[in-house]
């Protein structure tokens, strides 16, 4: 073999990224798992071809237009002009790995990105709009986000905003738009009384919703990990360990918390304690101490709690808990880079990212606060605009027949489980599933 | 640390390998879910059964028999005659690897095949004929043809028939048996009704089958990527990327397809629509652009649509659609890389291999063609016959109250789901699936 | 770039630790899934939630205490005094990754440990007190016998004991703790009839428990081709093949095994036998040739199936088999890497470890007997006295009404699957329930 170090280190980033990458993107079968399993089982299939709807229109609308609005040559700190279908001048693109490689990448995490937002809306919006939806969020609203914050030329990047892996620009994001849509459409029939109490929905699967969440935990080092997008990366040990210490953080401390607040440890909030770890240390995966991410974890977690709740009694209503998850812990992720960024693990991106606790003023906080801010309205302002806008040419929830039947029979044909039926038609699922 | 360059670009494509062919063989685990989802509960572990008797049986034969029949040295441009159990002279095989490893993808591979075969034939074969079929089929009926196509001496190859991944040698061959099985075993109990129309079977667990397809997904990183077998192959971005594509538009074109034609998006179709994106581009991922990868996923998508209607109106019971999925999908990702083989792109593979549409004139689709029907003729026949042999020593369907009973508890003494009992008696069982 | 040998050499290795990590990570999903499926649905989500506390306080418990005493620098050959928190001393631990990238690697191994115990103690533990028994096994159970074969300076390491990736260290000792922790809580009621005769308990959910076992496969790939923490070791490939060949014969062993047996291929046994065959290959899969990994998967897999009628028959409850899979194979692989080890096999790690049938004479036998004795008293008595002093301060199991009812409503309030209502309060649940 006539080999030489610059293939050689060629190919060890590009599998550790195309690796990396398919993890991330098996995270949406764990995003299906999680939502079919929190959701009823009336509604179980109909997230899940929401799912496909992220995964599929979203890659191809990413190829054909936010790829370059994301990452194409910068225009004036705000938008990407080249780049789309992969073509055009990338030259701003430095990086050891071929342009096919990052955006596979980067069409991963926009597909998680509309994935967060299809939880807060199950059970009730309508499939075709949802699609439409999807072309919005993955052809524009992300991507201008990402670019500001990741592109070199984006303002909140010159300004010296720290997003590692994307708590703000994934998370934050995705859950801000989350939680407009879940505000734009209206809870569930019947999941609040006139009198304003709200109801349980139980979870109709909680095995599935679990090992959804431990395919997530499973694809988020790929998330966190790849995203230095390069195998020598120093960083990618203690990227995995803080990862794994917050995740675990989030958890624990959700199995004690509500064990002391509800004399139960709850399933589903541990599930998404552990998730709301994940969330939280996203940001500050490559800059903070195993000690800040085992604090962030613990923070993240336990706000969840209060956030759901606090969602709840405000008559919001989030089936899948994505606000609190992700908009929340991904807030509080962006926040703590502030305060918890080590001089030592920051130096490698140059300039001197000090965290508050380090001694570095309140300055990289105002930043992480600013762009955290500018992001959250983002998100939520462009979601209700996209569905105002869709709702001018079609119905964005379905009927209250279809809800009550539910979606998989109502909207999809088929039921997510039969046990009961060797063969079967439409009107006998209608009639049984309408109860 | 004395390390050299050699070692390094040895351990690099090593664990590229071992980790693509890990990737591939959880497929099996994606296979079982997608199958148990789409059949009747009552047949859900009987299916999950078989897909152990696929990496259990296949996995052994493969290692005494198949994999030197395939890889081992040629005779004749028909058959290997080294290897048998990684042993003997294997020179003729020339990589950056060890035999070991090479084994190892190579088995992943097989399973797979063996593994599409299973969802045709489910809810009615025999067990025990099915073992002896994965026998033949992970002995001889794959090995054979996959030498001919992949091995340095095959008749095939020196033609210069162009499979990646497989569209041809794992599909195709997989899709033609598992026709062959389906139209031999003959349909489930009423399927199809006296006057020849066909009765809806629901799926019992479609959140199970969509987890199925988004790990199969997942797998088919390491099943096309992988298979450069090396690590600083220029290519691997750029597969998975055209990998990515195809299977996004299959899906979507399932999506908006079935709602013009069904009036809803129709889930089953919607995962069989990805899985025929991911099967077409198989052939030619490494070798067609971005826009042909899209082309070819949509392509895939829709035909697969339509030739589960034919098939079901001509009254062939394939359960999970294997051959709509895998044979026709197979098919034409094999053919279109006649049309859309570019010549940048193929240039290391020297030659010059030039689609249709790239002036490559009318001989490399010719091939390709030629090697298709082979193939599929091959995969039929033998099936065939593999199934007449069996049929002299044993049943190869179960007994009719074994099927209407379940395969589950009538042939294997339990069933898959159990919520009503703390406790159980095979009696019981029967009774109560016996509706 | 200016990219050097080491450097890429360094990265080579760390994505390889890594990546595999991850993968066995994931395999708590697949314990989840396995345990959740071979369980009774009222006990579905209480068995999940015990995985969760196995890797939120099984990581952060390793990352404090546990990592240290392993791996911290030795003292009299007993105990590891230094790396608690990643910190101090750690110059006795001489790879080509960082002390963090070992760690996580470390920490996945660790989770593994506890995750085995919690099948063993299903459907009936309290889970306050689990959470604790977690603690000490995480913290000081594994850690210590860890040390002794695994740590440089460890007095069964010294002795020449061979454990490649932990058929003694993790699964005998997970076993027999497993066997301690079934014993001393005792069997589910109604387990056993007065008479002594045993009742079946059916399985909730086959298919989830096969995947369940489809991702532990998976993971084992990382589980022993990773454990040689270098992507240069020339052993990779050897060893994800025995891997693959071992778990193939052990489950191809039960299918035949219990043909014969029980006139039907068992379901929860075959997927049993594939886990056996995994555990049994894991202390010498990089040492014995792949005959003898085909050898070990077959008496694993039968010896399986043996163990678990005996102890059926001994009164002992082992709702998922843990001690029959780990315990049982787990010794079995130990004591035949002192029959099969291959000379040239293990010439790496020098000093000349011959096998019995090498010619090595009783010797290394001798030694893997010693440490295998060692490690399962050590196991089966330090869990006795944890659950004895846990027992001092509150109850190790749950009340018979929580029991009857099902401890997901009994101890979390949420049942594991809700099929029948769209609101639901706690009071119907348990009324449900308790049947």
């Amino acid at each position: 073999m006539d080999m030489d170090i610059a293939t050689l280190s060629k190919g060890l980033d590009t599998i550790w990224v195309v690796l990396t990458a398919a993890m991330i993107l098996l995270m949406e079968g764990g995003f299906a798992l999680l939502e079919a399993g929190f959701v009823r089982q009336k509604n179980a299939v109909s997230i899940i071809m929401k799912v496909f709807v992220d995964i599929t229109f979203g890659a191809l609308i990413f190829y054909f237009f936010g790829f370059g609005l994301m990452h194409g040559k910068d225009a004036g700190g705000l938008i990407g002009t080249t780049g789309f279908m992969l073509s055009g001048d990338l030259s701003n693109i430095h990086l050891n790995i071929s342009h096919d490689t990052f955006w596979l990448f980067q069409c991963a995490f926009v597909i998680a990105v509309i994935s967060i937002v299809s939880g807060a809306v199950a059970e009730r919006i309508h499939f075709r709009a949802y699609i439409l939806y999807t072309i919005a969020m993955t052809g524009m609203i992300y991507p201008l986000a990402g670019h500001w914050v990741w592109s070199t030329g984006g303002w909140l990047q010159k300004l010296g905003m720290i997003d590692f892996a994307g708590s703000a620009v994934i998370h934050a994001l995705g859950g801000f738009s989350a939680l407009a849509a879940a505000i734009f459409i209206g809870p569930r029939i019947g999941k609040f009384t006139a009198d304003g109490k709200s109801n349980i929905v139980p979870p109709s699967n909680l095995p599935l919703a679990s090992v959804g969440a431990f395919i997530l935990w499973f694809g988020w080092f790929g998330f966190n990990s790849g995203s230095t997008l390069s195998a020598t990366n120093g960083s990618i040990g203690h990227i995995a360990v803080t990862t794994m210490l917050s995740a675990s953080a989030g958890g624990a401390a959700c199995i004690l918390f509500t064990m002391f607040r509800y004399k139960k440890a709850d399933p589903p909030m541990v599930i998404n304690g552990s998730l709301a770890g994940l969330v939280g240390i996203t940001a500050g995966c490559s800059f903070v101490s195993d000690g800040a991410a085992i604090f962030i974890g613990v923070l993240c977690g336990i706000a969840m709690v209060l956030a759901t709740e606090i969602l709840e009694s405000k008559g919001v209503d989030d089936p899948v808990g994505a606000f609190a998850v992700h908009g929340i812990s991904g807030s509080l992720g962006t926040l703590t880079v502030g305060l918890f960024a080590k001089p030592e693990l920051t130096a490698s991106i140059g300039k001197g990212y000090y965290g508050l606790l380090y001694g570095g003023g309140w300055n990289l906080l105002g930043i992480q606060a600013l762009g955290l801010v500018v992001i959250g309205i983002w998100g939520f302002a462009l979601t209700w605009i996209a569905l105002k806008l869709i709702k001018l040419i079609m119905p964005v929830r379905v009927s209250k027949d279809e809800e009550l039947i539910g979606l998989d029979v109502g909207i999809h044909g088929v039921p997510a489980y039969n046990q009961d039926h060797d063969f079967l038609d439409l009107e006998t699922m209608k009639r049984e599933n309408n109860r």
